[in-house]
């Protein structure tokens, strides 16, 4: 057997404004050094670099010259902190913010890095977060439901805004010189794993997940439904699929300048970043689903069977971890919903206090509602305020709160939003199993995990021990992990997974009395879930309309 | 015909905190000159002025030296800012706080006024506010609706803690020695006009509204069902019954010297505030209803015949003018719920900002609300942070508010509010109208008619032209109106009030394409109002229930 005790691999984690290095032990994930590198550009949501008009509403953009320039910069750093010599590196992993996505050359150039394409906007990759498409995807969602495309389902009904055919679709439209120009259309996370090994691969995940393939590609007359022009975007995507954990190439020596890795190094094929985050929380065997909890909560779990359950973002074969069928699931606000309170429902006396005692009003608010007994507020609450994705895939819907009096403080309503966000959760969960997706365990991860209240409350509103992630650099190390598979230094993910994520399990254990007190609530809940987001009235739906035809 | 126009008439105003004197002219209710005088011992919510223990939670006592005090003292400025001559004087009329009830021996002596009971909690005056006696008010509309007493409907099926009976019962419970001692339980509205004259009347007004008396006073059989020894409080509460304008008697010797008043001065009957308010807002003729707007809404209507309105505070014939029935209905909570949002969902960039502008909080909500179109905000609430009243009769529902996203604001929040006490009128409007009670005109007054966007808001959503009162000494201006009609200067109410109201009508007409809008809300609102209040989810019991568990 081969001593490993003293290999290490690098991961790195692109995300929204900045790259993140990790250089972690290939034994036990422990890591030994790190470095993050911030975008030169950031987000681009007013006007590109080159300059050129403002950018329409909900744009965002990215250039893909920083994520290079950053990827060095945090590599070397991460290297030079961990102390390593060449020899004791053995791979490469990355994995990126999705759908973010680009066009490019055959070649791989991004069409923004073309002198003749720098001050067209459609030239740039279009971050996760750029929501403009929405017409292009309500329009994909309507010919798909129209025509009964088998795949639709396994995206819950709905195509999101943020994926690859209706940023590709908004391109045809609105600048299709561009559109014509991209002999390539491709996720950020598949373009630098080409640009590091000069091979092209594409994710089997941001292909299932992000790009509608299900066992194949959306059918050429579908597509010509969409659009007479738009058949073509399945040559642009197209190329060899890249199952979770593979090894894509070898570093090149461009690249291992740029870096200071090692020429050769193997480099794991590219990856969403919610997803190696399952590696990095052991959450990589069927039943246990992983909870990443922040602005908005992503719940994965992965199992032996293929189900339809209601209103999943995804379902994809081999999407997560090989083998297996990965699901995501999600809930459009969490930590938003709390932001919202925080700016919305906090008079001055609590932001003074807040202010004098030099701690956050979210720390503040935490405070005052955990010592609360369930139930003691008299509040419930719909956690719709950005409307629901799973399990009702509406968008339309609103939030809601009743049970108000003249005694109801900042604190309560604080606290049943709190409660109400993880009502959803149970929600999903509940989902989960009804449709033969077994959810055995619980593992959180993300920004929301500093607040022990919100944490424990999840743990009683699920009525389970809850565990969390130790890292604060899980999607990086995920990364790791991917690429120690990918070097073959694990024989594959699961076993890689369970030797170096790092977890603390059964972090948090429901108190029995306020489960059963939340049993009766999440009652309550779903009573008010049922009655408003599945047809008892559709009265978020007119207050909408009306917003609409007011504004 | 005498010439009345030299002559002027004096009304007092008993309030919760202070009494306000008025002199109007008697031809046209102008006004010549106004005082007010605090009580000296305010609301005595804490401990007796005497000393003794402390009070129990929702206490509420008054002193009646201090009533007597401040009444010398505001009519004797009143008059003096009048540069009335005492032969221009014809009448005195008051009203007061109610159901405000004290225990008096046979003599008119308030048992708190005796040396033995100086330091007995019970032997004082309760106050309108005064809400320990719910227990009480809970047993009584219990026997009364197990034993279906036929005068129960006429108060929406439930008594009111602030009434006669529970309070009484609470003495009767806590203090039977002050209850035995108590040879005439009296309003402190009747009490005052008693003490004026020498003559003990009783307002059929107070007995009609607060005391169940509806043809005959509740039978012994229902007493003794209450409690054993309950039967003998109707001989307490009995007396001649006076209508509202009635003459009750003459100014004592005593009574003139403390308040420079002539002796010998025709006195009015004395009657309840909110309905002497009636006269003075020219809303006396049948299908004319008054909303009497502050804290919470009284709505007053009278009309021909008599009617069950579901969810009235009373219905009695005579009650706020002879020869018509007078009903009354009321929200719990309005400007309460206001008050509840500025001190909740006012971040501090809102304070400051009203701060270094020189305004109140609710003024920049109001500014900040007033340009949205209807419907704008997508927003809708349920106004029942306190419970309601009319037409649902169920303290225990709660407020609530849907539509909700990331983007609702405060203004937003606020003006859901004001529209959702607006909707709660027209429901009461409407609730009337169906039960065969016309309302032909509204006219409002109170502290909210200072907001101009909250009573254009009402006329929209009422869709209809609002009056409004022009005096701000509401209350007292109608005291003074009975004032004439007992001393003869004018042959009835209806007459007086014709000359002397003081409003401003058609202040705030409806706006068509908002009217319009709002109706489609209102739809909306109702759905709500009865899925929760009407049986369709018992939700708000329940997070009511869970709450007291939970407490």
């Amino acid at each position: 057997m081969v001593d490993r005790r003293g290999e290490v691999v690098v991961g790195v984690d692109f995300g929204t404004l900045s790259a993140r290095a990790v250089v972690v032990s290939v034994a036990d994930g422990r890591e030994r050094g790190s470095a993050v590198r911030a975008y030169r550009h950031g987000v681009v949501t007013e006007r590109l670099p080159a300059g050129g008009a403002a950018l329409g509403a909900d744009w965002a953009l990215q250039v893909p010259g920083d994520w290079w320039e950053a990827l060095g910069g945090a590599v070397r750093e991460a290297l030079a902190r961990a102390d390593a010599v060449p020899g004791q590196l053995v791979g490469l992993g990355t994995d990126f913010t999705s759908c973010t996505v680009l066009p490019a050359t055959v070649g791989g150039t991004p069409l923004c890095e073309l002198p003749r394409f720098a001050e067209r906007p459609h030239a740039y990759p279009k971050l996760w977060r750029h929501h403009a498409a929405q017409p292009e995807a309500d329009l994909i969602t309507a010919v798909a439901a129209e025509r009964k495309e088998p795949w639709l389902p396994r995206y819950g009904g709905k195509v999101s805004s943020e994926w690859q055919h209706p940023k590709a679709l908004q391109v045809l439209r609105e600048d299709p010189e561009v559109y014509a120009a991209a002999e390539r259309w491709i996720e950020a996370a598949d373009w630098i794993v080409w640009r590091l090994t000069g091979e092209e691969h594409r994710s089997l995940s941001t292909a299932g997940y992000k790009g509608l393939v299900q066992d194949d590609h959306p059918s050429p007359a579908f597509l010509s439904a969409v659009h007479p022009d738009f058949a073509d975007i399945t040559a642009k995507v197209a190329g060899p699929l890249a199952r979770p954990g593979t090894r894509a190439g070898a570093l090149t020596a461009q690249a291992a300048a740029a870096t200071g890795l090692p020429e050769g190094l193997p480099v794991a094929a590219g990856h969403i970043d919610a997803h190696v985050t399952a590696a990095a929380a052991g959450t990589l065997d069927p039943g246990h689903l992983l909870a990443i909890m922040g602005t908005s909560t992503c719940l994965i779990v992965n199992s032996e069977a293929p189900a339809d359950v209601p209103g999943m973002c995804g379902a994809v074969r081999d999407g997560v971890v090989p083998g297996l069928w990965g699901y995501e699931a999600g809930q459009s606000g969490v930590g938003d919903i709390f932001a919202w309170a925080a700016r919305t429902a906090v008079p001055e006396p609590y932001a003074r206090q807040a202010r004098e005692r030099g701690i956050e009003v979210h720390e503040l608010l935490t405070e005052l509602a955990a010592g609360q007994p369930v139930g003691g507020h008299g509040l419930l609450a719909l956690d719709w305020h950005s409307g629901n994705r799973s399990v009702l895939v509406d968008h339309h819907l609103s939030g809601l709160i009743v049970g108000l009096t003249l005694d109801t403080r900042p604190e309560d309503i604080y606290r049943a939003l709190v409660e109400a966000t993880a009502f959803g959760t149970r929600t999903i969960v509940t989902a989960y199993e009804e449709a033969g997706v077994p959810v055995e365990e619980v593992t959180a991860a993300g920004g929301l995990l500093k607040n022990r209240f919100l944490m424990q409350t999840y743990a009683d509103v699920l009525d389970r021990p809850l565990h969390v992630t130790v890292s604060d650099q899980g999607p990086a190390l995920g990364a790791a992990i991917h690429a120690a598979v990918a070097a073959g230094a694990h024989p594959d993910l699961r076993t890689a997974s369970a030797a170096m994520a790092r977890t603390h399990r059964s972090a948090y254990l429901p108190d029995p009395a306020r489960a059963a007190a939340y049993a009766e609530l999440h009652a309550a809940y779903t009573e008010l879930h049922d009655h408003f987001g599945r047809g008892g009235s559709d009265l978020m739906h007119r207050l909408r309309t009306l917003r609409r035809r007011a504004g």
